[in-house]
């Protein structure tokens, strides 16, 4: 994605989810905490519609998705979405379908660093969504469940088919997604679902401060980082080290690596720009 | 695969392997317990006759498969296979090799899952038939050993090259596939070739458990969660989350969803048609 | 690559490295141990070159790569490469970086393992040798560093965004490579990373000994072995089948595999020639 823009204007208010930002960290939190989050048409909407905006800003250097109350996400919700989609035609399935998909497809390509901050459940698509982020902090009592097989549908749902087998192989990959089956954060990081686990009540701090950090890097480098991950998931080895070559040729012509290199003769801390 | 069937008509007889039915599970159990259970010609082509068979059928819903006596499967008989081997023109060759590929494409394919419950040795391609289902249930004295480097064959056969690596990351299967080293229980399921480890002489009690629960379940929507593991380790991600949108608004279709929905709506239940 | 040989002479002396054989192993050890053998332009092309021609010897059975000195190689020189590379041009830059990537697909692609013997450090572009490698044993004290974002550059360098996550998970790999963070033996045993950990102080020793293994063993095995696990990395599923039809039919034809059933059935060790 790119800031170059033309006639479309960013959007006013965010109605279906609480967006924050501090000095290039933004804060997107899933609010609805009565139903433990559960998301609606709204929110996927706009989960998808923020991504592609923020991607335009180069301002933006990480971002943390959490939920506010008692869990992370408890999935779809069950009377606006399972109980809509009931009376949907072919068509209107396949739009929403393909919504959901282009979420988790945006939370790989944005062009920064996404931290899911999980405490409690996250469940249904909240399990994909946190699952598409680059990191997972959680506390010790949170718990996944790609409970797609319990409503009767399919576990490759917004890409965890695709996803989940790349993160923690062909073998926990099935079981978790044909059994639906909850995950508690031990086995979570044993089977290298989490990047880092907190003290009890600590992953949203602990996701702010990696987050800040990562903000205060160099963004462009992490940026890079990024893409050649999710490009290279897709591509042969040869084609692979071409695209990691010109790619570090050109960040060898980026402000931060000459940065680097006088702070290291100097004996000082670079100051990124991201840039 | 598909129902839909023509003018072929199914076996009478399996004769190189046990097949019993019960309500929805097929178990299938290698039964030349005097040879550890090592393959055949025959037994290769059952398995692969078998499995395409069964795929037409939809009242299959799960398949154990074990081995009968001291252990899972030995690999291929040294005396029938390796022995006649010796004596084949390059032609006969590649339709060997190609016929026990065959059987791994197969269980990756059928539109049901497949156990592997897993006793003692699982050795040759005996792992390999093991490493191609899509559930491992083991007891804890169980051992694989991808040996094939030891008879001086590629430790790719039937495979074994494409999928161990998927379930067990690159640097894990390359040490197992070179040297043909024995994997006992606590190292597999550390580095997740395991789906369970059960109690010393319960692997095949809970392989036939896991295959009830399974048939008792929303087969429509297992089959489709099979479908999408397997094929989306060989799609980029942008046509993984387009083929899970296509396949979720076809499943909101289905009487399981439906059926969930009621369900759910009316605090009972499920009652899964698998349809 | 294959031993046919035209006009093109071996070279006589490598200079940038220190090259030993014995017996089929060939040791190859990073030198500069006042810059805890950090890589040098010349390094870089030798090994390149290096590789290449031992890949037309059928000789070779197994390379071993060390470092001298405190530690295993603390990635490309922050005085010759970074320094130099601030000067260079857009092409002078991509032929630099296509470089050390043509080191990485010579790694993976020459017809011989390749054992890292890693203590102490492995930074940067030493850490990604290491990941090339087929096999990596390291001390408990070794430790591995993918840190070119702290340098401003990529965590996708040489290949390393297409190769780790297949060794260790796209969770794992997306944390090493965006936060440059060091990883010791303990954790990299844990994630996948590592083939063996030895006592420590040895590391050099227990990859000499199964270097010295497999040189004894059935070298076309070996090789075809390696060869699959690299290609069907980039391969779907019934082509990978295909191609382990078409490779074992071709090794049944070899005589290490004929050596294998005559030694079986007088019960002796096979003598394997590697052919």
């Amino acid at each position: 994605m790119s800031p170059f823009t033309g006639s479309a204007h960013p959007t006013d208010a965010w109605e279906h989810l609480r967006v924050t930002r501090e000095d290039g960290v933004v804060t997107v939190t899933l609010a609805r905490p009565d139903t433990l989050n559960s998301l609606t048409f709204g929110a996927y909407a706009d989960l998808r519609d923020l991504l592609a905006e923020l991607s335009r800003e180069r301002a933006v250097r990480a971002l943390v998705l959490g939920g506010e109350g008692r869990g992370f996400c408890s999935g779809g919700d069950v009377e606006e979405i399972i109980g809509a989609t009931l009376e949907m035609d072919t068509g209107q399935l396949l739009d929403f379908n393909r919504m959901t998909g282009q979420v988790v497809r945006a939370l790989r390509e944005c062009p920064f660093p996404v931290i899911a901050a999980v405490h409690g459940v996250a469940a249904g698509a909240g399990a994909v969504l946190a699952l598409a982020a680059d990191f997972r902090v959680a506390d010790p009592s949170a718990r996944f469940a790609f409970l797609f097989t319990r409503v009767g549908l399919s576990g490759g749902d917004m890409g965890a088919a695709y996803l989940l087998p790349r993160v923690v192989g062909l073998g926990h990959a099935t079981r978790l997604l044909m059994l639906g089956e909850t995950v508690r954060a031990p086995e979570a990081e044993r089977i290298g679902l989490l990047s880092e686990v907190t003290e009890e009540g600590k992953a949203h701090e602990a996701a702010a401060a990696l987050a800040r950090r990562l903000a205060a890097g160099p963004a462009l480098a992490y940026a890079q980082t990024k893409a050649l991950l999710t490009a290279e998931l897709d591509m042969p080895l040869a084609a692979a080290v071409e695209m990691d070559a010109a790619t570090q040729a050109l960040l060898m012509n980026s402000a931060d690596y000459a940065e680097f290199h006088a702070a290291f003769t100097t004996k000082r801390t670079p100051k990124w720009q991201g840039k």
